[in-house]
């Protein structure tokens, strides 16, 4: 069929033509700008001047590099696209031109882990044009803030292209420690984080943390606003150069354009401590283009039960028989439950037909409307209403997206119909199995986080939108921000959560927390369910076991920001130890500010929020496996202002494997210029209430 | 433009539909076979029973799995192809006919490792047709040995098709050990063999080799065959399964087929101890087609030295300038050497223009048919030729295939002019940028191994045949048993060689031979450049040294095969120490038979050759870092016969670190029933001719 190809060559040379007018017509701002003759090298530094990144091409190759107090933070990295045909953007180019700008605003979330977000940055739009090869141009345009930077590729229109490579590169200057799980493997993000030198690492999912030789500075790598383009993952060919490795379409192209397009924002974490790290974690939302959706007073921040932990510690089925988890009795003891204690939501998993087949991997089964005959959902949304309560809604695709898309419309809509605002939804599936039928008709299978998975997504979050009801995604496509400009996408999953502490295999190491909080939190919110009272639900003599002390599962609720935040465990669990529940029962989910006090990597954390709706803060201080005393000024308390602090901790003999279970509850009057002395037992927490002294409870 | 795309789509509909004739049309040995009606599962086994290979389709899964006297070698994996467009072949598949036949011939090599080659197998072609989903069918061939079994792939025409996946899985029982290299990383196949559970593998290159728990049996993985397809590497992405991830092609895709196509053979070697794999590794030959290019009796075994190992150690450089390596008086200097002690070839590197810029990766810089002005090839060649000595042609391509084959004729010409009849050929670029101009005039980049690597190499071997040149690549594809079809494939690299000891970033580790010859050598031979007698070409002060002794540099010549055999290092090292070096002198480069008589994976190898032209045989044995005694049966030499054994072993005090040169030389007199106990030092290695006794010098 020699024909067919050569009316696709002819098109694709036609257009790549067309790509080659002037420069300045291809981007909205290119008007202005300096004279670009002769331009070497090109800086763009942060508002306080310290971090400084510098654009140049050497040998016609674009590149960057980056250096804090004139230490170099990141070598000299390659920039560029290489596309299946037509002509690539790497080598051959000049600076041609540079527009710079710059940006202070504070600007507002309707929820989240701070009320007010400060956007203070200073930008370099750089533009690169051929100077040998065919005729090309793009622009990179860099944001330094104080905390880090960020660039995205801006490409003209080049008609319908295909990318093969992004050649964007992180050179690490010498052999940093890294944190980071291994991607392109079968379970997306869930894996325990291994930590190596950088020369270990192999392909690694973002956001991941460094600390470079001599004790820092701490840098984290991730994108933002990843839109209509494949997540990336880096991979490290050659030593201490990690390099962009998109996830692969269905097609093998990593992403397909048609016309101009932005790429994701490649981004930069530098600071100078790892509490640093998450206190500068707001780039990812200042990168992202604001709320456009309007209003969303549906999302509303929730603490939540539900029929879940039950199936991972087979007390309960997801699918029909007698053990059946979600039946109308149970579905009631949870909305009773969590009308008495205060929860405004319960989750039910197994509500709906498909569940009774071999449905990993297998979403063909699923059926997001019918539910099965136990389970009778107008009724129980009914009941919990009159309760105060609402239903959560479950949506498992066991990624099989168009088996999703086929009924998502009648699925959102019964959700409407009966009062649900906030679906979980899971693709359960291996990571390169993510399922869809094609324009032919053909079961087409793409990898997770894929162009075709990124799209999916925004289409449920625009559908559950014009429904009044947020979303969060189990089996998610990493956070990279969204949540700003789609603020119905309340939380997700993406790392490994509770559910491994119930299979144990294994389970969470004790350092797992202490290195979330570092990495994949960095991304934001995770629905890590935490909250598990019963730690050892195997029985005491089966050794698989929650490797936590009960303190620290309450230490977790501070630690992990969720606006979706689940009591995880059963019912009967809290009812057995009321005294710590009453700390799930207080804490918000929903917060003014949050500062991460002290800390360091896979070792401990401590951090402060304080509520949006009260002048409460909260602490929570997590370790690993190891017992530490942690010495925390209260400076960040209102001075002036006494505080009653209700502390959770361990006990003198706690031990997350020997005696888990000793929690110490203690009242005591504070002020922010006290110092407050938590013992953390070996796998251990702390969790602290501050009330304003003299205030009747909350 | 959206006609574009529907007139793609439309093509690619009406490919699919034509695909889903009958399926008895679409194979020549279709026509008998077993009535397929419910069949279950089928088996093949090797012609002595002991190894069986068992077909089923689970949920309609394609699978296979492997057992050996009943131990499951390779358990249940996965069998499938999926495509960018059109219906995929991995689900849905029933076992619908079998064909049945059993092969045994002996063939014989115009050289090589020996001279007749038996192929003894079952053979099972298996037909899969589908039972649900869209009309599909295809066919599994699989051929078992008594060393191993191989499975290849038969797909009926269905046009156009973009292989995206391929789903081959090697599920490999318990934790094994793995000798491999990483895959898919900067430096192509030169990495130092890493060894580690198999839970402990990233993406591998094929051979590599696995020791089941239990000290064994032992497997080698690789494939057999690779023409216009893409390398295979191996990726484990859930524990256990290694899955195909082919090398990817320019565009994203993996594999481009237009019509009915096979794939590659994909092979799994099987032994009881690691001496096994290599005696078993004439699978790979057998599992290629026939010689294809007819009367190669240019392609002759060849020792040869030459202007190489100097650039190496910084004594000359390729370049022009005052230390030039290919002068005219250099040449004229290695030419006389070469006749004066008996090697037919002399390779010149950095002869002809391009070597002055940065050339690394660099490819457009070279003149294949252009020398610099202080080498005078015709002369040389002449010179060389009067002398009894050819010249060796080099070219370096940078990795640059379209500047090569732009110029190959020109280049092959000239060479066929001056008499030259081998070419050393290199690809020194990043595995992922090997470039050529494509279609429409436009730059791209391929991985090396991809398609159009593939589809190279073959041009070029095509090209050299018509003009007698054989073929020695450096920067290879991996060897895959072509050279029984294409015999001026002669030999290659596609590991680390000896240079690697030159550059000490870090030199190959004393037990890396030990590793090579149960792995990379399994697939054919190697230009590895043994022979090196300088052992501190930086000095004695310096700690980048050659890590072995030099006994052990005489045992590489019978260790590792490659019917073209350098003697790497500088004339005047040779001259230095005649008695060793007769040994190079010696030792033949084309054989009667190899056998591996001792060894294991990583520790030592005893192997013994036959020479083709006389009735000696030669023995080479090398270890690792540990000092060891081999005892060695003579048993393979002829019965009755009295031998004089020249033994060239380390000294007493010899160590690869503190001591490498001391030989001991002596003369025994031996027979087949005598056993011979050898020395090893710590990097140490020994080397013997066994001359029948009475018969005058070779």
């Amino acid at each position: 069929m020699p024909g067919w190809t050569s009316i696709v060559r002819f098109f694709m040379l036609a257009m790549t033509f067309m790509a080659m007018g002037p420069l300045d017509t291809t981007g909205p701002a290119a008007q202005s700008g300096d004279d670009p003759a002769g331009l070497d090298s090109l800086q763009a530094t942060s508002p306080d001047g310290r971090l400084r990144i510098t654009l140049s091409t050497p040998a016609g190759q674009p590149t960057y590099r980056a250096s804090l107090d004139g230490r170099e933070v990141i070598g000299e990295s390659r920039l560029g696209l290489r596309f299946s045909e037509g002509a690539d953007l790497d080598t051959g180019f000049a600076l041609s031109g540079v527009e710079r700008a710059s940006g202070e605003e504070t600007w507002t979330q309707p929820w989240g882990e701070r009320r007010h977000v400060r956007d203070h940055h200073n930008e370099v739009v750089a533009s690169f044009r051929s100077v040998s090869g065919p005729d090309r141009s793009f622009r990179l345009r860099v944001r330094v803030f104080d905390d880090g930077f960020g660039f995205r590729y801006e490409i003209p229109d080049t008609g319908e292209r295909a990318i093969v490579d992004e050649i964007t590169e992180f050179s690490v200057p010498g052999d940093a420690t890294a944190w980071w799980t291994p991607a392109g493997e079968f379970n997306r993000y869930e894996y325990v984080y291994r930590t190596t030198p950088v020369s270990r690492m192999e392909r690694a999912h973002t956001p991941f943390t460094l600390r470079l030789p001599g004790d820092g500075p701490y840098l984290a790598i991730h994108e933002a606003a990843l839109v209509d383009y494949s997540g990336m993952w880096l991979d490290q060919r050659r030593a201490g150069k990690l390099e962009a490795d998109l996830a692969p379409r269905h097609d093998g192209v990593r992403v397909r354009v048609d016309g101009a397009f932005n790429t994701p924002w490649r981004v930069v974490q530098v600071a100078g401590d790892a509490p640093g790290l998450v206190n500068g974690s707001d780039i990812y939302l200042n990168l992202n283009a604001p709320n456009r959706l309007g209003n969303v007073d549906y999302a509303r921040p929730c603490k939540y039960v539900g029929i879940w932990w039950g199936m991972h510690i087979n007390a309960y089925t997801w699918g029909s028989g007698p053990d059946h988890g979600a039946t109308n009795k149970n579905t009631r003891r949870y909305i009773d439950f969590a009308a008495e204690h205060g929860f405004c939501g319960v989750l039910v998993e197994g509500w709906n037909i498909g569940w009774d087949g071999d449905w990993f991997s297998n979403g063909d089964l699923f059926r997001f409307a019918e539910s099965y005959p136990d389970f009778d959902l107008p009724a129980l949304a009914d009941y919990a209403r009159e309760r105060g309560v609402r239903l959560i809604g479950h949506h498992e695709t066991s990624g099989n997206i168009s088996n999703y898309e086929d009924q998502i419309d009648e699925a959102f809509d019964l959700y409407e119909r009966h009062g649900v605002r906030s679906v979980k939804t899971g693709y359960v599936a291996d990571a390169s199995d993510l399922k869809f039928i094609d324009e032919d008709g053909f079961a087409k299978y793409t990898w997770h986080a894929a162009q075709e998975r990124v799209r999916h997504d925004i289409r449920v979050l625009e559908k559950a939108h014009a429904r009044g009801i947020s979303i969060n995604a189990h089996e998610p496509v990493k956070d990279t921000g969204l949540r700003r400009t789609y603020p119905n996408a309340m939380t997700r999953e993406g790392a490994r959560g509770m559910e491994f502490n119930a299979w144990g295999s294994p389970p969470n190491p004790p350092e797992h927390t202490a290195i979330l909080a570092y990495t994949r939190l960095l991304s934001g919110p995770m629905d890590f369910t935490p909250g598990i009272f019963d730690l050892m639900p195997h029985g005491e003599d089966d050794e698989n076991r929650v490797p936590t002390t009960l303190a620290k599962q309450l230490a977790l609720y501070v630690v992990i920001y969720s606006p979706i935040q689940m009591a995880a465990d059963l019912p009967e669990n809290y009812e057995a130890r009321p005294e710590p529940f009453q700390f799930i029962k207080d804490v918000p989910v929903d917060w003014e500010e949050s500062v991460a006090l002290q800390g360091e990597v896979g070792d401990f954390i401590v951090m402060a929020r304080k509520d949006r709706d009260t002048d409460d803060w909260y602490l929570g201080a997590v370790t690993d496996e190891e017992a530490r005393t942690v010495t925390v000024p209260l400076d960040f308390l209102e001075q002036g202002r006494n505080y009653t602090a209700e502390i959770y901790r361990d006990g003198e003999d706690t031990h997350w494997k020997t005696n888990p279970y000793p929690v110490t509850i203690e009242q005591r009057s504070l002020t922010a210029s006290d110092t407050l002395t938590l013992p953390l037992a070996a796998g251990g927490g702390a969790a602290v209430r501050f009330k304003p002294a003299g205030r009747a409870g909350k």
